[in-house]
């Protein structure tokens, strides 16, 4: 069976040139990109992509019902990147009024759209509202309320699931872990029959209730949460048939597949995922008696991360020989990925232009923004020779690099480039130092001289 | 004594009107800035700003010797920010290539900037020393050899500080402590002796050596580790004319004064901190008989932290009884403040269109990014009657909150607005959704349908 990318480290098309020892990323020198496009760089491997796209539809193509899988934009998103899932059929999960827009403006088809969110805003609600939305996953009460007012203003009908906290619990960092009952998310199991009374009494020709939607968390790596979570959801369908003798058609059971960011990280297959879920699904539905719902998925980390990794340049080399300690410090650092500092993440990396020397002398990989939080990696195994302008080059970092990239220290954020079939195309252009200064405005008050 | 505003927690021009029970804001209704700029909101108050700008300035008048204050940037700067302080007298600390651009596109003066940064590249140090910086604080052996080659193509030569890492402790997140010898930044002790024979044997031709440089961390509370950074920096002065027959000129103490988040933290007052200071200096260089330095200062979230609040609209509301637990969800969060997420950051904060309603029942402040970490504030007092609509001002987000803010979730970044003399105005536009997609590129072989 071959792996499948996200329980894999370095991108499907990496290779190293036997001749020039060049490491290739879809057949191009990784020296290439760095002079072409400059570092830090995001890098993403269509190849891998596209590859884990292909797995997921391949893996769940064995359940019976209906299928949609859409990405979760969050993880990472721009418009070529909509593009290309567009292409490979799937849908996409937006969070938010400006992941919307950016599916819009890429002329993603709108139907293909779920708007997923704990606070919506009305502005948000009523772009996608007016504009086209496939479904939205509700989260509250008072969102229930907006759609149905907003719905009303534009005569449409909106489709909608409801977003419960099926109360199961992983194993996964505290912030990424959202389906247990004290979370911001959804609602709690026990408001759901509220949620549907308040659909049917008084907003029925606005909503369109049709399935139910959960989330359990991120980065799992074990099969026994979904499947806990197929039953427990398929329950819940159950019991509203029960109740209220309305049969829902969607089941969205969210994402959350596991990647490895390190060796020592083994996250399930996407096709052992699929098996335990659809076999899990069409046992229970069937034992229930229950038509097979359409099945909802959102990944978002497990379909990206593994096709992206990030180039950074050397610069200054620290050595504290009292410890002893080096610090290798490179152009790029929390600014474009904040996943050490915010959650401790570790990352597998190679130092990219010397491929073939032994990689066993530790260092820290700092950034270069002005905080001493500001470490890639803490116990990154480097070349010996390790030395300033050689190319770093940091694996699994497609996914929630970008999306969540700032300008701290007024430092531009990287292009994003992609690689494929012999080709580097940018996705995302680098900013400038003057769209740092675009939106600042000086008052005249201010241009006066005070003498204080 | 007149406390200086990084005691307090609400920016000097809070008021609450009385007839109309309006929270007033440099005169301004919170309500109105809600209206015209919409939120979230990023608000500085002219005069806590120009208040603390001026107490320091006060405090330190008692240093016998030439003092030159800057303006921390990475705390918060704009090329408005940029003109404010320059209007106080101030210089600044720029961190970064982009740092350095927007004071030079406010034409702020160039001899009043200094250039600090572990790891600072080619490429910016040749935009500072081609158009011109005041001084470079300089960290490591490869950035001296770096500014040799720049200068001497320029035919310059450049005035610098060594930074060194002084070995001073204080109790601070261990994220934001940088004096210690485990630090990314600056030259080990033991080191700096290699760097001074350094530029007197090789770069003598372009690199004037006038100073030292430590920055031992930030948001401290104590008197104890200054009065210490003071006797062991002229010590190092002194140290380095008894063996090189060189005096500096300069020495730059660093910022890292701490403000007030909460009630019960209580931070030194400037003037406290500028006697302790001085009162060091003078004794000590007394009685060592070295020439009284220059004495330079960063300070950054003293100046500024204070003087700003952040306004959000209160959206979802939900309570789980079960537990119970009440989720106040706003229209920001992560995106506009990730502190609290990053370093467990804890702030205050009051609904401002019911500043006389008791703030007594406990509710989580939520933010609206797709993640369970996204919580602002974990034990907020709301009003009982605390609902969709409200507007919360979080208090004390001057500093950190728009410089390291992102587009996480493609939501576009908070304007800021000064508020001061009855008007407010606009620093920084609101970003919009077209600023979002503004880089993105489709490449062409990602527009054909790919039948997969």
């Amino acid at each position: 069976m071959v792996s499948s990318p996200n329980t894999q480290i370095k991108p499907l098309s990496f290779s190293i040139q036997e001749d020039t020892q060049d490491v290739l990323l879809g057949n191009i020198p990784v020296q290439e990109l760095v002079n072409t496009y400059g570092t830090p760089l995001y890098v993403l491997d269509e190849a891998t992509l596209r590859g884990m796209l292909k797995a997921y539809k391949n893996a769940f193509a064995s359940y019976p019902g209906p299928l949609e899988i859409l990405f979760a934009a969050k993880a990472n998103l721009s418009m070529g990147i909509c593009a290309l899932v567009q292409q490979e059929g799937f849908g996409i999960d937006v969070v938010s009024g400006g992941e919307y827009y950016t599916a819009l403006q890429a002329k993603f088809p709108l139907e293909k759209l779920v708007f997923n969110g704990n606070n919506k805003t009305h502005d948000e609600l009523e772009l996608t509202i007016a504009n086209g939305i496939g479904k939205i996953s509700v989260d509250n009460f008072y969102e229930l309320s907006l759609i149905d007012r907003i719905a009303k203003h534009h005569d449409k009908k909106v489709s909608i699931l409801l977003r419960v906290t099926p109360g199961i619990e992983c194993h996964t960092h505290d912030y990424i872990k959202t389906g247990l009952l004290d979370s911001k998310f959804g609602f709690p199991l026990s408001q759901l029959s509220s949620a549907i009374d308040k659909i049917t009494q008084d907003y029925s020709e606005t909503i369109d209730l049709i399935g139910l939607h959960a989330h359990i968390g991120s980065q799992i790596f074990e099969t026994q949460p979904y499947q806990d979570l197929a039953e427990v959801m398929l329950n819940l369908c159950y019991n509203i048939r029960e109740h209220y003798g309305m049969t829902l058609t969607h089941l969205n059971l969210g994402g959350g597949l596991g990647i490895a960011y390190q060796p020592s990280d083994d996250p399930l297959e996407v096709s052992v995922l699929a098996e335990t879920m659809v076999s899990k699904l069409v046992d229970y539905a069937n034992q229930i008696s229950f038509p097979l719902p359409t099945l909802i998925l959102e990944p978002g980390r497990s379909l990206i991360a593994t096709s992206g990794v990030t180039l950074y340049t050397v610069g200054s080399i620290k050595t504290i020989s009292e410890l002893p300690k080096t610090y290798v410090a490179v152009d790029g650092g929390m600014g474009d990925n904040i996943r050490p500092a915010l959650y401790g993440a570790v990352y597998s990396a190679l130092i990219a232009n010397k491929p073939n020397e032994p990689h066993n002398t530790s260092v820290t990989i700092a950034g270069k923004y002005c905080e001493s939080g500001d470490i890639l990696i803490r116990d990154f195994m480097a070349p010996e020779s390790i030395t300033s302008g050689d190319t770093l080059m940091v694996f699994g970092t497609g996914a929630y690099n970008y999306s969540m990239s700032s300008n701290y220290n007024r430092v531009p954020r990287p292009a994003t480039v992609l690689v494929g079939h012999g080709k580097a195309q940018a996705l995302v252009q680098r900013e400038t130092y003057d769209d740092l200064i675009a939106h600042d405005l000086i008052p005249e008050t201010l241009l006066t001289q005070v003498t204080s």
